[in-house]
């Protein structure tokens, strides 16, 4: 080793010691007679000193020494005459007898300290500068940590890991695939995995009846901000099981690494239906961390002569606590604004101010008495000094600008606090989605999502309506606003399942070419089994309060679906492409 | 759940308790008024037992199920009358009071048993059938608990997991790339890793001192028997470390895995040089499990007016103990002939039996005198009762046919026990190969391994003959004849590794095209680093006394590449190309 501790370790109990050190510099600093210098590695910074009146010669060395030079250096280990309480090594450092330079260093082109001035393709393009930082570094290893423990709990509960293959078959329902050309087999290509589903439900038929996997899944989609071509997910199966098996097992995980991670012990995770959560939150993946639950209004707010709320499908509010005398009109006017931004689409805003003198003030004053908004505070359960925002129009649309306002007012009253966490199960959501454009069905989940058991009979021989209201034994965990992850009791049976394929316009032959595998299998015992998938990136990113999932990925591309650092894609050779019998046309247009 | 117990729970202490379990028909029998039917899951098998006298109509239901139907059974646990020692759960048989069939299965097409009258390319396609075979789902299992016993061993040691990506840059030096098509970058490629060698160094570079993944590789080679297309590592790579630090870290690795998975404690790994193992095996991975290295005869066995071994660069032989008697002329006889195929090359076998009577037979008794040939037996070791068996010709041939020769015999004489582990260190093999057809050099362990520190200077400024004689600082770990793994200590230096891919024959355009991120990443404080790759399927396969690495892995694909079940790789949708800007020419000669 070219070190015998590394520069985190040592304390007032190795003053004394002769040590050897390695690491890189942090920064030097001469001081008349003596030469400072911070030396850095993963687990901390440890101070190197050169006394010039010692050793004029070594000293006048050490200050040659740039920035993130790789140091390897011996001495012995001192009290520190003023000691820094800031830092673990705080009260020693060493006395340098001997070092050499391992390796010399440009000037990084940015500054490798916990607030960088790097931009991000800066960092991105020197991803192995910006990984010596400690908040990408922790991240890291934080991952690492959450991988092992995730592994731990499973494997305690009898999961076995199972590795499915990376070279898979292309099938285009879902998101776009990416493809791999065979050079074996000419013509003919392999895609890369959207997510192990099909091969999971294939353990289960043998017989590895609890399965997991962390492992890359890969979808071609146009990239938006936080979504990366390849990522990881948890991804586990079990047979023999009923919804609530699925769901102890899955909250015992997450307890387990909430408290093995971050020593945080969580309550049981509330349940809500698909159903509830819209209606109360207008999202199927609502921020538990505050209340503001909504209001439907449509039973006591319909006014004659007021149309605005008489013509609404829906009239909806919610109510903010405390904040009538904090926000002013100009506030209001501020927030009535950003509803109206076309990403929200709200026509106005509606608000009632309860105000501290318990006074009512409000947009609506001239169509409703304020007995009529205090009888309205009072369904709010509003008290002094509250305020309702109410949005009406189509129920739809009208609980997704609800929702987006509930988020904002959350967001700006510093209700999200990053270090509180409100997992919820999501559960009973719709199997089908009618998609009104294709004049089809979509599968909410996915194709092999099971409807729920009462719902089997009226799948096999409802109509077109009857199939729009069939519910699903498919659930989502969610945590402070963000999908964790979800899942479902799966179909285990050929003919169900091929009838959720005809349901969602498969052709007889394009059914059997692309899961005819599956088809087969489920004639050969297969046994009733449901499982479900966490989005690691975003498990990593959410638990700690980080909103993107960017700095959890040692390596991630960027929204062109470009590696800056390796700069990947690139051109390949005419002998592979030959190799592959494929040409490239590139359209000039483009 | 739909079971309180599984199929390989139940034991003389459950009697007289209520249970349902869940599983396959493994097979039924009746046997008058009784009906015994054997229900498996993958933790074993249970007796169930229907009495017709009591529930005719239950019986008569049981009776119609087929093997591997699934079915959930719920009774009494019952003392058996005959009891099934070779079984654990042989003491009880459960008395059905009621069941479900959850799912009915057609006739399999090959038996469900550990020995399996299934074909090759029936048990791939199905294979889900063929994984609820025991050996192959042990197989599985045992492989989910060595990765997690190498994540917990190496994460102990303070090792992160760090997942690197997928979608990188097509290098073409060495293997073959699968490549990616973007379809955001028209025209460009991702390729699938061969391994993660850069990104793991860049990691060191970026101060992860200690990284590991278990990670999936992809070669687009042309599948030999036991060669696939997509496999398996553990890799890892350490900084600020000598050979004798990752050495000693990954013999603990392996230590610990044949601990934790087997119960066996291995002893200390011997190591031996490169040279050496050639000349006492003629092989890089000798099996240890047997002795009978090779004695060099040249200094005592050239003989004037015996031309075959006057003319030959070297005479070398293996003593095989006590064989003299077992060995016949026509053993002999075939032994030389299988000698002699085309696949081994030689041109023929000299052999001295040394007799039990202590009187000497031999094919080169005219040649020799008897106390010539009792001579060399000595000086082999040899006692009475064995048999010398002697080569010559061209040095590398030579060796090579001896070693082939050492294993046949290895193999007939049962000196390789699949129980019996003999790991060994092969170290300080050639940096360089010299390709005399290509005119170039190969990387005789890859791109970025470093010479030794004493021929640093050498590989710097020395000419062409020079280079063919630099040591490399790596090392393979190979265990009873299979190389597990390998690696070396990195360059880390810009000006060494420039020099290399010179050698190499890549123009300076080139390096910098294919690795100019790592090229770049040396000149901001790389540490020194090294680190090493074990084979996961083969560690597998080579821990159970197996040759093939194909049933350790859960989906292997065929010689051609080809998963039998999913019928993959296939064509594409036209507007997938189109999509990616493609073409396909299938040249039709092909």
């Amino acid at each position: 080793m070219y070190r015998s501790h590394n520069c985190g370790q040592l304390r007032m109990s190795d003053v004394g010691s002769e040590v050897t050190l390695s690491g890189w510099v942090q920064k030097g600093r001469d001081l008349g007679g003596l030469t400072f210098v911070d030396l850095r590695d993963r687990y901390g910074i440890t101070q190197l000193v050169f006394n010039m009146d010692e050793d004029d010669d070594l000293c006048t060395k050490a200050r040659k020494m740039g920035r993130e030079y790789v140091v390897q250096a011996t001495g012995m280990v001192k009290e520190r005459s003023s000691k820094n309480p800031n830092r673990a090594t705080g009260d020693i450092e060493i006395e340098v007898s001997s070092f050499n330079v391992l390796n010399e260093s440009k000037v990084p082109p940015f500054s490798i300290e916990d607030e960088t001035d790097g931009g991000d393709d800066l960092r991105m393009k020197f991803r192995y500068l910006d990984i010596r930082r400690s908040p990408i570094q922790n991240n890291i290893i934080f991952r690492s940590k959450l991988s092992l423990e995730t592994r731990k709990y499973l494997s305690d509960q009898g999961f076995i890991e199972v590795e499915t293959p990376f070279l898979i078959k292309s099938t285009p329902e879902g998101a776009r695939d990416f493809v791999v050309p065979s050079r074996l087999n000419q013509g003919q290509f392999y895609a890369l995995p959207q997510s192990p589903q099909t091969f999971k439900q294939i353990l289960m038929v043998a017989g590895i009846d609890k399965y997991f996997q962390i492992v890359k899944c890969f979808r071609d989609e146009d990239l938006r901000a936080d979504r990366q071509p390849e990522f990881t997910q948890i991804d586990c199966e079990m047979s023999f099981v009923h919804i609530e098996d699925i769901l102890s097992t899955f909250e015992g995980l997450a307890k387990h690494l909430f408290k093995h991670t971050l020593g945080i012990q969580l309550e049981d995770f509330p349940r809500i239906s698909y159903d509830e959560a819209l209606q109360k939150y207008g999202s199927d993946k609502p921020d538990l961390r505050f209340d503001m639950s909504f209001v439907e209004m449509n039973t006591f707010a319909k006014h004659p002569g007021f149309s605005l709320f008489d013509e609404a499908e829906l009239i909806v509010g919610i109510c903010a606590k405390g904040i009538a005398e904090q926000y002013s009109n100009k506030d209001l006017k501020d927030l009535t604004e950003w509803l109206q931004r076309p990403q929200i689409g709200a026509k106005g805003l509606v608000y009632v101010k309860y105000q501290a003198d318990g006074s009512i003030k409000s947009t609506i004053g001239k169509f409703y008495s304020d007995e009529v908004l205090l009888s309205w505070a009072e369904k709010f359960g509003a008290t002094k000094g509250d305020i309702l925002f109410i949005l009406c129009g189509e129920t739809e649309k009208t609980r997704k600008q609800l929702s987006e306002l509930r988020l904002e007012l959350g967001r700006n009253l510093g209700l999200m606090k990053a270090v509180d966490f409100k997992p919820l199960w999501v559960l009973d959501f719709p199997l089908l989605e009618w998609d009104e454009e294709a004049g089809r069905f979509h599968a909410m989940h996915h194709p092999f999502t099971s409807p729920k058991k009462d719902d089997i009979p009226r799948m096999l021989n409802g109509d077109h309506d009857t199939m729009k209201s069939l519910k699903a034994d498919a659930y989502d965990l969610v945590i402070n606003g963000a999908e964790i992850g979800g899942g479902s009791i799966r179909i285990h049976d050929r003919a169900l399942q091929s009838r959720n394929f005809d349901l969602l316009g498969f052709s007889k032959e394009e059914a059997e070419a692309q899961f005819g595998f599956l088809l087969g299998a489920f004639e050969y015992g297969a046994p009733p089994h449901g499982g479900l998938a966490f989005g690691f990136d975003r498990l990593c990113a959410v638990m700690n309060g980080q909103s993107s999932i960017r700095d959890f990925i040692a390596f991630p591309k960027n929204n062109q679906g470009r590696d800056m650092m390796i700069d990947a894609p690139s051109a390949i050779h005419d002998v592979q492409l030959k190799e592959l019998c494929l040409e490239v046309k590139v359209d000039k247009k483009v």
